[in-house]
C-alpha cells in the first residue's frame, strides 16, 4: 500500500500529549446530523441490550455485593477462564487463567506492556502506518517508534528483517495488528505470518500482536494468530469485548506465557489503576456465558458490516475520481484511501465537516514523515444509505479539490 | 509520629514493578475465614445494591445505546457537572465541568498525573510514610521520590519548607491525603494546610490533593481541603465513589483548574485506555442524583464505621502491650500502630496469617529506610466483634514476640 521509502522515526511524550488540532476537527463533528466515518464505532442499534439487562440483573441479585468490592488485578477469574477456553474454541491457543489479565479495553493493554517494558529512549517497531492509540501508548513512555511499510498482505517482512539487522540493539516489541490493521484494513497473509515470527526469534524481538477484529470476517478464510503458530514463543495477545460486544463496557484481555513478564504486567496494572471493574468484567462474562449469545451477535454483526462494507466499496468506485485507491478488507471496521496527490487529508476533512462528513485524515497513523493524501475510512456505524450519501459528498469534495475550489474557499 | 530524622529517596521503576512478597502474603489470606484488617475495603453488606438495581435498570431502558458505545475521554458530562455541585456543596470548591475528568479509581488519577509530569528523575515529594499505591503510580514513571515526616497534626511544614529549600530545582508536585491519610489516619491540621499552601507557592511547586475519605469523618470539625484556600492557584484535586457508593465500579475525578494541565490529562487518559466505562460512569452518576441518596448512604457509613473505629481503638487498648502507640482518627479507614522497637511488620504478619488475621506491614509506606516495627489497620472492613477477636489474636502474638516464641517458630 505505501511506498514511502524506508523507516522513519519520532519519539518523546511531548508529541504524544499535543492536545491534537484533528482531534478538535473532530469532536465538532460528533454531532447527529454528521455522517461519521471517523471512530471505530460498533453499530449501537445492534448492541444486545436486552440480554445484557438479565445478566446485570442477575449479577446484582446473586452477586452484588462482590461485583462492587475491590477485585484483584488480574481481574474477575471467571472472565479469565472464559477467555481460554473462547481462544482455545476460535484460535487454536492454549493458555491458561493465570496467563490471562484483564484491561481496560485493548487500549490499556498496549499501556500496560509499555509500562513494564519501555524505558525512554528504547525501540519498538511497528507496520507503518500503525494504530495512532498504539503509537500515543508508546510514545507516553518515551519510546523511539520505527516503522516498516507494508503492502496488501500486511508488514513487509523483507523490510523487517532489514531494519532488525541494522538496528544497534534489539527493539523491546514488535507491534502488529494482522487482521484488518487499524487504520489500513489489511491482513497480514499466512505465509508472511509464518516468516514474522522466524524473523522475530532470530532477532530475539518479542511480537505484540493486537487482535481487536479477528472474529469480524465477511469474507475469506480465517488465518491462525501468531500466538498460535509453532515458534512463537514470546508473543503478547490482546483481544477485546469492544468490538464484539459493546466498547463503553471497556473490557479487554491480554495472555502472556511468559510468567515473568505476566508478574511486572500485574504490578504495572496495580500501579496503573489496581483493577478493572468488577461489576463491568461480570457484565460481560455472564453475557458471554449465555449458551450462545456470543455465536448468535457476532454472526448479527459480521452480516450487517459486510453489507456496510460492500456498500462503501460500491460506492467509493461510483464517486471517487480515478487518482484515488483504497484497500478492500476481508473483515473488521476500516477501510484506508490514498488521495489525489497534493490533496492533503486534515484539508479535506475541514471542508467535509462542513458538508457534514468526517472521517479521520491519514496523518496520526503515520510513523515519521506522512503521506498526507490518505483517510481512514470506518464503515460498521452508519448504515448503507447513509454511507453511500457521505461518500456521494467526499467524493465531490475531492473533484472539487482537483478543480482548486474548496482550497479557495478554506483560504477566505 | 514518625522521628526518622530526614528525607529518604528510593528511585527507579524497577522497585515498583517486582512482585512484592508482601502482597503475596495477603494474597494468601483473603479467605472469609480470615479477620482482615488489610484492605482499604468498605463494608460489602452496606452496598447500596438495590438502589443500584433500579438506576442500571433505567439506564438500559433509556440510554443503553449510549452506555454501551465509546464516549469521550473527559467522561460523562452529566457525571462532571455532578462533581461541580457536589464540591460546591460540600467543600466550598468552585470548580467547571471542563475542569472534571474521570478516571478508573483516583489510582489512574495518580498514574495520569505522573504520565502528564514526570520524567525520569523527577522529583515528587510526599507525606512519609505515604500511600503505597501513590509510591507505584510515581516509581511506574521513575520518579525521584522524597518523604517528608508526619506527625499527628500531617506533614511537618517546618521540614517541608526546609527540604524544598535544599532541592537544587522545584519538585514536579507534593503529594498529599490531608483527610485520614492512608496509611497513617492522621489529619492536616487547618492550621498546617494554610501554611503548606504558602510553601508550596512560595517554591512554584504545585500540590495533588487525594481525598477519598474526606465524606468519612466520625469526630471533629470539617477542615476544608487545600484546593478551597485562598491562594491554592496550583492543586490538582482527587475525588472517588470508592469509599462513598463502590470501589467496585471504579469511578473517580479528579480537578484541574490549569487548562493546559487539564489538556496534558485528557491526552494521558486518551493513551492509557481511551475512556472510562461510560456504563459505570452511568451508574455512578444516576445514584448520585437520586435525590438523598448519597447523603443517606454516607449517613450509614459514618455511623457504622465509627462504632468499628471505636471498637478497634478500645480493643487496641486492651490487647496490645504498653510498648505499642497507635494513631486515633477522626475517620477515614485506617490507624496506624508502632510496635515495640525489635518486631518486624512482616514477620508478624507471616505469624498472624496462620492465626487468620491479617493486616498491611508498615514497610512498603515507607520512603526510603522503612520503620520496620509499623503496621496499618483497617477498621471499616469487619464487623465490631471480628475486629475485637482479630485484635486480640494480634496482641497476643506481639506479646508472645517480646518473649521471643513466634519467632523461634517462624524459623522451624
Amino acid at each position: 500500500m505505501n511506498s514511502v521509502a524506508y523507516p522513519y522515526r519520532f519519539a518523546g511524550r511531548m508529541r504524544a500529549l499535543k492536545p491534537s488540532a484533528i482531534r478538535e476537527l473532530l469532536k465538532a463533528t460528533v454531532t447527529p446530523d454528521v455522517i461519521s466515518f471517523a471512530g471505530g464505532l460498533p453499530a449501537p442499534e445492534l448492541f444486545p441490550v436486552e440480554s445484557l439487562e438479565g445478566v446485570v440483573r442477575d449479577i446484582l441479585a446473586e452477586d452484588g455485593p462482590a461485583a462492587l468490592q475491590y477485585g484483584t488485578s488480574e481481574g474477575h477469574l471467571p472472565l479469565r477462564a472464559w477467555v481460554c477456553g473462547h481462544l482455545a474454541r476460535t484460535s487454536g491457543m492454549a493458555a491458561t487463567s493465570d496467563q490471562v489479565l484483564i484491561t481496560n479495553g485493548s487500549q490499556q493493554g498496549l499501556d500496560l506492556i509499555a509500562k513494564a517494558l519501555v524505558d525512554p529512549g528504547d525501540v519498538v517497531v511497528v507496520e507503518n502506518p500503525a494504530y495512532v492509540g498504539a503509537l500515543q501508548a508508546f510514545n507516553s513512555y518515551q519510546a523511539e517508534i520505527i516503522g516498516v511499510p507494508g503492502d496488501s498482505d500486511g508488514i513487509r517482512t523483507d523490510l523487517l528483517a532489514e531494519t532488525l539487522s541494522r538496528l544497534p540493539r534489539p527493539p523491546k516489541f514488535l507491534y502488529l495488528i494482522p487482521n484488518f490493521q487499524n487504520p489500513t484494513g489489511t491482513s497480514l497473509s499466512a505465509g508472511r505470518r509464518a516468516e514474522v515470527v522466524k524473523i522475530a526469534a532470530a532477532h530475539g524481538v518479542p511480537i505484540v500482536e493486537d487482535d481487536p477484529y479477528g472474529l469480524l470476517r465477511y469474507s475469506g478464510p480465517d488465518v491462525p494468530p501468531l500466538a498460535s503458530l509453532p515458534g512463537a514463543q514470546s508473543v503478547v495477545y490482546l483481544g477485546t469485548s469492544s468490538k464484539i460486544l459493546a466498547p463503553g463496557l471497556r473490557i479487554a484481555w491480554l495472555v502472556a506465557t511468559d510468567s515473568g513478564l505476566m508478574e511486572r504486567l500485574i504490578a504495572a496494572k496495580q500501579a496503573a489503576d489496581l483493577h478493572t471493574s468488577g461489576f463491568a468484567q461480570r457484565v460481560v462474562c455472564g453475557f458471554f456465558r449465555l449458551p450462545g449469545a456470543l455465536e448468535r451477535h457476532v454472526g448479527r454483526l459480521r452480516a450487517a458490516y459486510a453489507l456496510r462494507r460492500d456498500a462503501m466499496l460500491q460506492a467509493l468506485e461510483e464517486h471517487l475520481p480515478g487518482e484515488c485507491e483504497w484497500t478492500r478488507p476481508n473483515g473488521g471496521l476500516f477501510l484506508w484511501v490514498r488521495l489525489p496527490a497534493g490533496t492533503d487529508g486534515v484539508e479535506l476533512l475541514g471542508a467535509a465537516a462542513r458538508e457534514k462528513v468526517s472521517f479521520v485524515p491519514g496523518e496520526p497513523f503515520w510513523v515519521g514523515r506522512p503521506a498526507l493524501n490518505t483517510m481512514r475510512l470506518n464503515f460498521s456505524n452508519a448504515p448503507e444509505d447513509r454511507i453511500r450519501e457521505g461518500v456521494g459528498r467526499l467524493g465531490a469534495l475531492i473533484r472539487a479539490r482537483a478543480a482548486g475550489a474548496y482550497f479557495a474557499e478554506s483560504i477566505g
